[in-house]
């Protein structure tokens, strides 16, 4: 009997793993250090050891383990083979081959945003949908995009890339992708920063932000600000969601989704953020394509290892 | 023995079909009128019956058919349900189900554009892709996805609806759909026209287009006096290149394809479209997804019944 499956989640930092049962409960969690020295080459061997430790230790036979689904930050393709993972160190190698080949057990893989949206499918905020897309408002802005039940991966695992749409024309600083203007420049925890900061320096206008010295301005001081009624942060705030309202309208009109959900640290401030992405969305989305529902992520950091297992259990 | 397959390809106002062996070679095509009134309840019984005279006259049994596909312009989900069909009267049904209880032969639907889709990676320029983004710029400007193969067809069949992504947002004017600034009112046919005309009245540069009485203007005449070298019919070029190529670049980083291919009455201007399209596409698409190529399309207005034999044989 197949009753267990292992989820990882491969982290810059960490590696966050979860043990289910076949219904998708945890049975446990931990964690590993992520050893990128040398271009990455002890991750999945450390992986490899900690699960079989775990599995010793709960006295599980590898007989009844379904197999081991794993998130990487890279682009993964639908074959799980990772096309680079600059975080990591990592080049260009099938994760299920290597892994498969340390453990003795089925291994898939597929990029950490797009696992972490599959997980906010099966057990999230977008539960019983099918088609779904996941933003995640972090540093920068991630994105996973589930279609008809299974991950948008697209040519080389980079699908569902939205930080890093074209939002903007007159953009005069480059994004951490060289390009100029991109999503992630106006909508990220980050982004948000760099908004505040603009309207600080080009407004003469009273404001609470003024208050913060300008290095600790961060996006929950923005969005704190909003909900106590400055208005020079609910113009920041007009702004952020102008940019990200239309991106999702973009999104949404190229993939229908059933639902978009939104995580990542900006996503704290709560259901407040989509009284300034709405209007935006629903002003430009394609008629078809409005029904989207726009909702908050559910599974925090665990999105990871509940979309790996479940990438393991298709 | 399974050596046939019938694709179907419903139009406003024609029916095409095409009889196809099992390696996509087209034996036989034909074409019925398509018959909208009455809530165009004649067209499923239509093609019906002459699918049936058809095989019969060509002395195939039944049993040699794998079945029927079928493309249809309306929201048509992945179960083959249409969720509204405007053009063709049609409301909310399944049209496998339907059309199977007429004929005893399995059916799938999808979305004309997204079928036709399927066929271009089938059969025509994107030959060899897994991912896909067919284009069609005609009277309107359509388009369908392939992901890993298989139709993007989202929550309600809208999914690849690209023509009317929001792409400007100083746009007076409304589109078809209600909404301000989608792609299809610069990008299109009509929408070239209406660069055109704009050009022409907003300034008084000399243009061989003025030789042309207005109502017969047509993007051809406009992409014909871009090749004879006409500044001002250049610069109506260059807007409807900047429009597409940052639109495709947004649609390449979320869908990751490998290839573009660019079809309809527009693209019949050849590959000087690409002159125009690809500064704006590769300026700004995320750096992962660059290597999409851009190509047109091959197969025409066959695109679509190929597209539905295709979709029949998965």
């Amino acid at each position: 009997m197949k009753n267990y499956v292992v989820g990882v989640d491969v982290g810059g930092t960490t590696v966050k793993m979860g043990l289910f049962d076949k219904e998708g409960n945890v049975l446990e969690k931990w964690e590993l250090k992520t050893r990128t020295e040398n271009g990455g080459e002890n991750i999945l061997p450390d992986i490899a050891k900690s699960i079989q430790e775990k599995l010793a230790q709960k006295k599980i036979d590898k007989e009844e383990v379904t197999g081991v689904g794993l998130g990487a930050p890279g682009a993964i393709d639908a074959e799980g083979v990772v096309h680079g993972a600059v975080n990591l160190g990592w080049g260009t190698f099938s994760i299920p081959d290597t892994l498969s080949g340390l453990l003795g057990l089925p291994v898939k893989a597929g990029n950490d945003a797009n696992v972490a949206a599959l997980g906010e499918m099966w057990k999230g905020g977008g539960q019983g949908c099918k088609n779904l897309v996941a933003v995640t408002l972090g540093t920068g802005v991630g994105g996973g995009i589930i279609v008809n039940g299974a991950m948008l991966t697209g040519a080389i695992g980079a699908g569902g890339e939205i930080g890093h749409i074209h939002v903007e024309d007159n953009e005069e600083e480059a994004c951490g992708c060289k390009n100029l203007g991109c999503l992630e420049q106006y909508a990220s925890a980050t982004g948000v920063v760099r908004l505040a900061k603009r309207a600080l320096k080009t407004s003469n206008q009273a404001s609470t932000l003024r208050n913060i010295p300008i290095e600790k301005l961060s996006a929950k001081a923005v969005f704190d600000a909003v909900k106590a009624g400055d208005a020079l942060a609910v113009q920041v705030a007009e702004q952020f969601g102008e940019y990200l309202g239309k991106a999702l309208g973009v999104i949404a009109g190229i993939v229908n989704p059933e639902i978009i959900v939104i995580g990542g640290g900006v996503s704290k401030a709560g259901e407040i953020l989509f009284d300034y992405i709405r209007p935006y969305f629903e002003k430009t989305v394609f008629s078809g394509c409005k029904d989207a529902r726009l909702a908050l992520a559910t599974l925090g950091n665990d999105a990871g290892i509940f979309g790996a297992a479940k990438l393991m259990m298709e």
